[in-house]
């Protein structure tokens, strides 16, 4: 199937384990960098490389509008075309589908949406969205699935049949064998429909799972119990990706719960906003306290941005709207993401995750209170 | 004086020699790339290192008024702010004073103006453009000069006078030892006030020239025959820089003309509209013949971009509005003027620069010739 998956350590819920792929290992557990269009926003691959980041993801939807699956295809694919020779991802495009798109019309056999780019018409199906993703390329693709609000009983109900029957679909259609088609479990925030999901997916035994449609609106509390119910549903010996996550607190408290990968523009998003990752906390470069800190952005950090900038210059930059400002706190907080999911990794291996949990929240989140009440910064 | 220059090659009108300053040793003729509020545009210091920059300018303009050159005094000056360990430069402020904002009051004494960024007023005499730039610590800053349109005699005539005093003025305002103050020439396109001028200036004693008020919409016939002028005019053992020019072919002409030094935005702003060099021409990359290219932009350039990247990539990038687009072609673009700098310089050094400078200027013109004309793509 393209990967095979060891899962090596096991400490509480949390995982720790090796996946395969046609272009290298991958550790988990695991944070996936999101490469929108075919690049990590602002980020170079060498600097990607040069933190290790060991598997990025990129969007089908985007792609398959703009520059097109098949001129990426003529190219040789993804990998080559954006010089990244590491694990790549791509995930169906139905999600974007839904909340980029307008959709035109949503029937059993697939979805007719209008762009979002030059609002062209287009329609994929299950059968298209594999063969787009064989265009593109990734060791890991996804199947395409329905996307509902995750509170809305009925929607998820409906629609669960439909991204069950597409899944199905997706398996036949998928002919590369240098690529593994992940399953998508849906059911919103419904432990019923979950543990149908969850069932109908294991039973067409997928090389690996995704937790879908969370982190779309529903309490944290609900978040954790699905992942949870996944953890006590999904097979131990498949890795298990939780799609759209990636606050820090959220990928402890994911891993914690068996999670073994995750993607989310976040960290890219935030930097480009002026937020940056810290060991104490989430900060507002932009804040005027910042205006002649000396200290890098995390004083712990080992990133290109923490070894040589300061605070009061990336500040400036923010604030002059250079470029070169969003680049570094792009790759740090890149960095702080990969740091976290590789210190949680030994912390698994070594069996002490609980307490390295417990310590690395308590922390962060007395940080991010200590701010909120208008303290000095650390 | 803070710096020392050593003529060691000339070949007709042009001319190698390297210039020593606190921070390092220049090899010259060099391009200085722009880091208008303390970094080239979109490129970190880490690449500039890797292309081998020798130099780099900075605003005082630009600076001055944010984040102030005393909060990058108290930084430790602009070195440690933007780090950048090799030499820096920084114009006086005056060009940006007369082009960005809006001018209150020009009198003998300075100039009085209005921030493009807050409508604030703010007043350069030169004794303040000498402090601000005592307080970055560059390398080599400049006096502040009065920059008339080049074609305008009566305000050229009017203005030497002003520039003249204000030149007077700065070396006897700057304190600095490990800074050298270079003089402005001025006189539009009339040679007896350039003749004045260098003359006036070069009593002084200058540890260096720039040749100002150029490059600003006068032919190029005119330009290149003041920069002869002044070849004739200024002394042989000291640095000419010639402001404000970074288009390919004017660089060749400028140094076939005695000039050691030029600064220009022209490469990392023509990267953000997506226009490169090559040494076929220059290109639009956005242009669809480059859709499916997959060569390099230039396939005789060794820089990052080039090594790594198709024209097909970069397209796509620059059509889709990622950061990275801008990022390689700005990269390619600075790389490509470097490199021009450094054949220039070789040939000068082995005595067959005017054949290189014919051979280069030729092959260059005939690519942009052929794409004007609508050829296919090279």
């Amino acid at each position: 199937m393209g990967i095979s998956f060891q899962l090596t350590h096991t400490d509480g819920r949390a995982r720790a384990g090796v996946l395969r792929t046609p272009h290298g290992e991958i550790h988990t557990p695991v944070f996936m960098p999101v490469g929108t269009q075919a690049t990590v926003k602002a980020v170079p691959p060498r600097d990607l490389e040069a933190m290790e980041a060991q598997i990025i993801l990129a969007n089908t939807y985007h792609l398959y509008l703009r520059p097109g699956d098949e001129l990426i295809a003529r190219r040789g694919g993804l990998h080559r075309f954006m010089g990244w020779s590491r694990p790549l991802l791509t995930d169906s495009g139905g999600f974007q589908v839904f909340s980029l798109s307008a959709i035109r019309k949503i029937d059993d056999d697939g979805v007719t949406f209008k762009s979002h780019l030059d609002g062209s018409f287009h329609r994929f199906t299950p059968e298209k969205a594999i063969s787009i993703q064989e265009n593109l390329g990734a060791d890991i693709i996804m199947c395409l699935d329905e996307c509902p609000p995750p509170t809305d009983r009925d929607y998820n109900h409906i629609a669960l049949a439909r991204t069950h029957a597409w899944a199905v679909r997706c398996r036949q259609a998928h002919r590369r064998a240098d690529q593994a088609l992940f399953g998508i479990v849906q059911g919103g925030i419904f432990p019923d429909l979950r543990e149908q999901s969850a069932r109908f997916l294991t039973a067409l035994d997928f090389p690996g799972y995704a937790i879908g449609g969370l982190a779309v609106g529903e309490s944290k509390a609900d978040m954790f119990q699905v992942i949870t119910w996944m953890d006590d549903l999904l097979p131990a010996d498949k890795p298990r990706y939780l799609m759209g996550v990636g606050e820090p607190t959220d990928l402890i408290r994911a891993v914690a719960r068996g999670v073994d990968m995750a993607d989310c523009v976040l960290p890219t998003r935030l930097a480009r906003h002026g937020a940056a990752f810290t060991r104490d906390g989430r900060i507002n470069m932009r804040n005027r306290i910042y205006a002649e800190d000396d200290r890098p952005i995390d004083p712990e950090c080992g990133c290109y941005a923490c070894r040589h900038f300061s605070r009061a210059y990336i500040r400036h930059l923010l604030q002059a709207g250079e470029i070169l400002g969003m680049y570094l706190m792009s790759i740090h907080n890149i960095a702080f993401l990969l740091d976290l999911m590789r210190e949680m990794r030994a912390a698994i291996v070594e069996g002490r995750f609980q307490a390295f949990a417990e310590r690395w929240l308590a922390r962060y989140e007395a940080g991010c209170a200590a701010r909120d009440a208008g303290a000095p910064a650390r």
